[in-house]
């Protein structure tokens, strides 16, 4: 068998021991060979390839990223792109396709799939927020980060006295934001599920300055305030004539120093979440991914894509990863506010 | 109520955590109150108690060890020691106990159950061999320290065409060995549910050497060769006249170097892998089983102990963490041999 | 004797290593008695101390900032300020004062000196631009806590095709950019004390394009622009409503994606730069630092400050420190410049 | 110019990092041509080499080892071996040669030197025992490692009331030990210059357990007892029959167990302290040690080596590194030695 593999979407710690594992075995095991398309769908879109065999994988296992590229190019958003990929995979002699990627880049390999192209789907998205796995990879690494951020700031704060808030990923779902939050001690944390009331995070950093602790809050960067409050307001210049005013993690030390009178600092973690070494969760989560990815091409069950449950790799049908974001559930989030304040 | 902590056994990053979180939420949610006994079963064995409140267990979450101290001292191989308990545990006034530690530690608080003593347990083991839960705390840190080595050894062991061998812990179950030799990119790995054969050892650590990379063997401390192979021989005096044989990996070595003619050496990460700062995993997995045992006590539900099943904290029956331990199943260990060689 | 200490300015791996050494080495081999002075000067400026004896500085050495707190408090600039800490110091009975900080806090020792106040400093700056000493603590790890993140920028930098920007300290000197960009492999540098000509490095950033690799940019955040170009447009609004524009980073790659159509993202490392656990070279440096100020105490030599000088530990004067910023040489700049593009 | 670079000796993090910049200087500022040897001298002895340009060295930069792999081959002892290489070198056409590695490869180096062939030299020595330059790469690296792992067992050797005993390189000098020992906040440290006082040794630890603290002992592996102490017995047995007794580390651990009736317990580092990326302080080093070295070839200044003066790079002759090891002075011990106990 001639089998295409390629990665969708934002990047993510673990990309590449999937890939690895989906080779290895396939190569080593089954016999199969192997096509790379380049960043994403616009590699089968455009015809563009790489060579995937045992030498192209060696040594990627601890990197970063993924040796294919990856880019959000939606072929459904594109007029006649399902057919052209259709037409493309034909072309390169590719018999089945391993999309790795998250919502978007499944939702377009479950098209495929309805249209007859045999798919078999590897979840990845650093958020967690599939609804089909426990966990996915990416997500251990982007926490661990975090976590290392916020254990240095809680010295520094402590020093000056100061409020410190770190912004982590999490648009839609306050996964990591909850799980670097817990395991960063942090007094108080913010998430897109629960919109927060500035009055209460305000009582928590003061009550947590009669300690000889400093507060840190951690935030999600799609948190925001209950309705009505804080109202945004134009941002005020800098020493350089900059406008300083960025996003929530921003605004919210605004507020709260405006509200204690106590000063407060944002750190935005953005893309050192998502890049370099990944945990050995990460690592063992995706090779295990990939090798029953690969499994289930040689099974020929098509249609599906592989997932955590418990301690057991299993196979989902592509619909479900699609079907509903997997939120951070109340009893989660109450869990955490126990250490509130 | 008044509530009395004690952590015993080998100590585990996220003792801590669990402590922590058994405090902060039986006194600021519940309003209980809480001793700690020092040193595992010594401390209710002897009385030696040392105060457990809010301030004393400030800033401990992302502190390896535990402040309680541990040891290994078993009360039920010790004439009237359960008695002894009974009524030091009644002397200090405590209402009920909650015991955090691996199968030893969990027996002793099962027959005290079985005494009517009102226990809660918390299962803890680097291990992880524990049956009733899918992790226990401390496993996923020291699975990190290992990868971290073994991503060292990766280069020193090209530089000098080298084979390396880095002996993890794990006497009786090879799950470190396992997950790290997977996440780590080993080329074999040795479990002790699996008897080696050193042939098949001796011909992966050649055909490595035919690549530009060298091999990694990653061995668990209870690893053993297939009987009849590896005969031990008296250990030959080196330079300063010291004996050098040492553990299985300094065996694998020797006899590595005799049949393949090619450089071994062998690194034994000891008790490094169970010290320092826990990782995000074990410090929310350690958190949540704080919170759950503490909710347990609170319930009035004893005998149990909380464990991980999926993304959830259950609560299971004390006897079950000491049913049997949890070895690497088969199919686990053919995951891994995908990669060997 | 009775000897005060404080800690002065922004915070910084290695500040509790020195209080460490100094306490240590006072008490126990030359029996001095040390009295602690909070928040910097505001401590002697208001009378206000803590306890600071063996007991005091266990376990410190491995943490980030710094037991006495710290603040920004300035004697020079409040009427009678010089004055009121004499008398303060007088009547903490207080025969010599360590005063650990950067210019600020140095200069105002100095003044102190000057007024007879038996003073010795040691000098403090994360940016490294103090000029009588060859490397201050904190340097090092601020710098390794950036190459870790450019380390991870690579990778989702190259999986996206994307310019990645980090924005790191140094308003006056582009030290922590200069050893953190060589060290991290960046392709470009750049730093306050040269401005940039903003068409050479899109040139930079193209022709890293044409190769497999992606571009990092590493910028000091008090990095410029030469004249005339990248004038300041008012800011854009995000979907939020939310201004985007911040510091250079941000406008570096406004810019960048400007004019060269390429998409560029910017991190801003910020406060995590200055918290956490020190490198093993500050904890040597800064324990150093502390032994040879208690030594010049002891010595009875005043108006001095420690400074190190290839791999001894001397004494300067104390007006050595704040004469001129120790900027970055031409020479040191070209040295990076050859891995540029 | 055509000019060859080999690496010689026990690898160490920072090699690539020199090799990388004398590659990206020479072609890119001088127009050089360049070729690599293989394993040290063994290369240019039997003629083996491998390509070296732009795109070899792309990437390698936080990468440990040798691309160019390494070995203990030393042409001296070898009949004819440095007329051999002059042949090679010539037949390879190669105008200059840039030797990187220790006091062997060094001397190697200097005999080519004095017999007409054009070299320059590179100090490399993870123990830091060169003399001509202040420090070698790949010393920091071996001391962060050595640090991190004695920070997580101070919190194993807490919980369990143990002596813990950190064994690390350093066969005839003790940098490493000393460094690591002091950062790592070590209460006794012993180094080959200074044979130890087991008596004392054992004060120091009972003095430690007086406190809620316990004992870390960092050993360099050439350390010894003053004459006559340990006097070592046949090892004994362990519980799968193999003999235990190891290094001086394993030795230490006995003797204090043996004498103080507290438990201890040995780490014997090993590999993992020469493996792996290095620090940000070993990358600048190793990078200006490159640019410096092929400044030196195109200067046409042979002969020499170069090496760290205080912030400078300079050029030192090749004899100096050769002449004596850098052992640790007294006064560097005695700092140290503040903090026994």
């Amino acid at each position: 068998m001639r089998i295409g593999v390629l990665t969708g979407g934002g990047d993510c710690p673990g990309l590449n021991a999937v890939i690895r594992a989906v080779v290895r075995k396939g190569v080593g095991v089954y016999g199969h060979e192997f096509v790379g398309f380049c960043d994403g769908w616009r590699g089968p879109l455009e015809g563009e390839t790489v060579p995937l065999d045992i030498q192209a994988v060696r040594g990627i296992l601890p990197r970063g990223g993924t040796i294919l590229g990856s880019s959000r190019t939606n072929p459904l958003k594109i007029e006649g792109g399902v057919e052209k990929i259709k037409g493309n995979l034909a072309e390169a002699g590719v018999d089945a396709l391993i999309a790795i990627g998250g919502e978007d880049t499944l939702g377009v390999a479950k098209r495929l799939f309805d249209q007859g192209v045999k798919v078999v789907g590897v979840p990845k998205t650093i958020d967690n927020d599939l609804n089909a796995t426990d966990y996915t990879f990416g997500f251990d690494t982007a926490v661990n980060i975090a976590v290392e951020a916020i254990d240095r700031l809680h010295t520094t704060a402590e020093s000056h006295h100061r409020a410190l808030i770190c912004e982590v990923m999490g648009r839609h779902a306050g996964w990591i934001a909850l799980h670097a939050g817990m395991a960063g001690g942090a007094n108080v944390i913010l998430i897109p599920e629960k919109p927060f009331d500035i009055d209460r995070v305000c009582a928590y950093v003061e009550s947590r300055f009669q300690t000889r602790y400093a507060p840190i809050i951690v935030v999600a960067e799609g948190a925001h305030p209950i309705e009505g409050q804080m109202t945004l307001q134009a941002g005020e210049l800098d020493a350089f004539g900059h406008v300083r005013l960025g996003g929530i993690g921003e605004m919210l030390a605004k507020e709260i120093e405006k509200r204690t009178g106590k000063e407060a600092r944002t750190t935005v973690l953005g893309h050192i979440q998502r890049g370099g070494t990944p945990t050995a969760f990460d690592r063992v989560l995706a090779t295990r991914f990939g090798l029953q990815a690969i499994d289930a091409v040689h099974d020929g069950e098509f249609g599906v894509m592989v997932a955590l449950r418990g301690t057991d790799i299993v196979r989902a049908g592509l619909g479900e990863a699609t079907k509903e974001l997997k939120t951070v559930p109340v009893g989660r989030y109450e869990e955490a506010e126990v250490f509130f304040g």
